[in-house]
């Protein structure tokens, strides 16, 4: 309890340094930021809603950080009006406080997307008292599955994190790196590189993953070209950029981490996170967070487009919390114009959105706790 | 078009007018209206899912002026985890975009509810021509159903208006008081006495529903004991009081209301607006938004303890716009403490969430336009 306490004050204390540390808070929150001009819009394919079964074989758990319901509508806007996300009749909501906040972060929401817990914030796969806490994951993992993590942050950041290490703080980024070697995970793409090779105590992980067996690469276009064994692909020192920068790295890295795992003739768990849906919601830019929520509205085509064929893949899309208070105060659904307001740079309380296609869809209908998303999901998946 | 161009400017100009007019806003925003302090929290009750029918026989139609996701969860936190709410397992979105702007207004919005298009701002009923539209008040009535309109506002204001009325502009409340002569509705309950009985054409309408064969009572007891016939309440000059002035006026003629409409064999359609969510959102008050969503909620028990016991009831909840962008910033759900900001005192663009529970309830699944429910419902209650 003690150590718990310690944590959550260094929590504190540490994260208005992370604040002023982390890349994606050089964005200058600028008042242009606030409106996103429109673009000319993707077109989204709408699939089937019949099924192979009752229940899942595989689950892609895809999570928008920070993504409330403005969010999405900001993206539906800027698509001029229909995003993936219609594809989904099954729709819920998950309340996101933590143990110890009312506004919970990343770390705490993902421990409990993950492991079915709430804690306190910051902690990464551990209970209240610091106990380790295994994750979906994990328990997947236990049973025979396949499994896989996907973000644009580095993997080693609090949500992914949260499905793979137990650390008593999301800020033990190198002991989070070192926790993926705990596990047999068999796929996992995103930024972190130097967590896992320029590290204090001298290992080199990448070269002691490739000892197990994984294929090592930084670019995504080699990544994209792995069809099969494991796989860790760390595209980025740290995070990776922007959509500018970093272009269709997420459904790219979706859509191989899918054909690896569907290798596993016992099915697969996949975790995806848009991650920078949250930044754009600290740094109060209406542009960045609809460039984020179009990204991760086409990741989740990708998802849909192998789930319709395949027939027993349940796709889940949810958040960790809302980010930034967004109000949408102004657009115009047929140009793609969206205003924004923002009344803080933290987050928020809001219940958020939860989207379900696939085999046990229905399992996630009405007002939910976050925990109890990790349980519906580990009672579709692994118990038959 | 040049009659509809003249409305949509007159109402722009006016609205500015009415703003400072009514007596909703002259609630101060004071920064201590930012947090509701928390109150001992009623009891929720939970009803079986199960319902004798396929299609309803008779709808209640429950609409929450300006109430977003956030204004829910402020309900939600107030009363420490649970609301009647919790009972509606099927969840959908509604895009609130009017025929002229991005952000609706509650005539429009409503309109798109009562009559299924999309109109101009300040429309009561009528198309971007002002052209009539009837309204599914107006068609359960011709199928020989029984109907009703309740309100918090005044019973002429734009939400209930836009059920019963066709004026092109939502401020002519003498006009709109006088449409309900011109149709059979069999129970209506709310405030705008004046807009009755103290009239510029002289009229008094109060006794021309009553040689209608109409009970009218401006007191909300007597209103109460009415088991049967037709029925107008008029609770108030013009709206009615906040909680602490009218007290349980909204789920006494709910239930006043659906214990009438009862009567008659072929069912019936029961619009409710808890009205003033919407006020407490132009106000930036985070108590009037709680004490009025907290109101909602338990008329929504109403609604729903008649539904349960009849199961042939669908009982539907949505909202036609968000307002103020409320964001909640801090809170404490074992207490009830809620503290919100307000980036706008305006409405804002985002969806609103729709909650169906009884027959029928899964043709709101998904994300919908706000006129798809006006189509729904009518296809669910009237296409026999």
């Amino acid at each position: 309890m003690l150590q718990k306490l310690f944590f959550s004050l260094a929590f504190c204390a540490l994260s208005f340094g992370t604040f002023a540390q982390d890349a994606y808070l050089n964005a200058e929150s600028e008042d242009t930021d606030k409106v996103y001009p429109g673009n000319a819009p993707y077109e989204v394919k709408m699939y089937p809603q019949k099924f192979k079964a009752e229940k899942p074989k595989n689950i892609i758990f895809l999570i928008g950080d920070g993504m409330g319901v403005s969010q999405v509508f900001a993206g539906i806007t800027a698509n001029q009006g229909h995003l993936f996300l219609d594809n989904f009749r099954h729709i819920g909501f998950s309340k996101t406080q933590s143990a110890d906040n009312y506004i919970t972060d990343s770390a705490a929401g993902g421990t409990a997307l993950a492991c079915g817990v709430r804690t306190y914030n910051g902690a990464i796969g551990v209970d209240t008292d610091t106990a380790k806490v295994k994750s979906i994951l994990e328990e997947a993992e236990a049973k025979g599955l396949a499994t896989g993590l996907v973000s644009t942050s580095a993997i080693t950041h609090a949500t992914p994190a949260s499905f793979i290490a137990h650390q008593p703080s999301r800020n033990m980024y190198e002991n989070i790196a070192a926790d993926f070697l705990n596990t047999d995970i068999d796929v996992f793409i995103g930024g972190g590189n130097d967590h896992f090779t320029k590290r204090k105590d001298g290992r080199n992980l990448a070269n002691e993953l490739k000892e197990k067996g994984y294929t090592v690469e930084t670019d995504i276009e080699k990544i994209a070209k792995v069809k099969s064994g494991k796989l860790a692909g760390l595209t980025a020192e740290v995070h990776n950029g922007r959509t500018a920068e970093r272009g269709d790295m997420l459904p790219v890295a979706t859509s191989t981490a899918i054909n690896i795992l569907d290798n596993n003739d016992k099915g697969f768990f996949l975790m995806i996170e848009g991650s920078q849906i949250d930044w754009g919601g600290h740094a109060s830019s209406t542009v960045y967070i609809v460039e984020d929520m179009l990204d991760f509205d086409q990741t989740i085509g990708k998802a849909l487009e192998f789930a319709a064929k395949d027939g027993e893949t349940l796709v889940l899309v949810t958040a960790d919390h809302e980010t930034g208070g967004m109000a949408l105060t102004g657009g115009d659904m047929s140009t793609g114009r969206v205003k924004a307001d923002y009344p803080t740079t933290g987050h928020t309380a809001v219940m958020v959105p939860v989207f379900a296609y696939g085999p046990g869809a229905k399992e996630f209908m009405g007002i939910m706790d976050n925990t109890d998303i990790h349980d519906k999901m580990k009672k579709l998946l692994l118990s038959k």
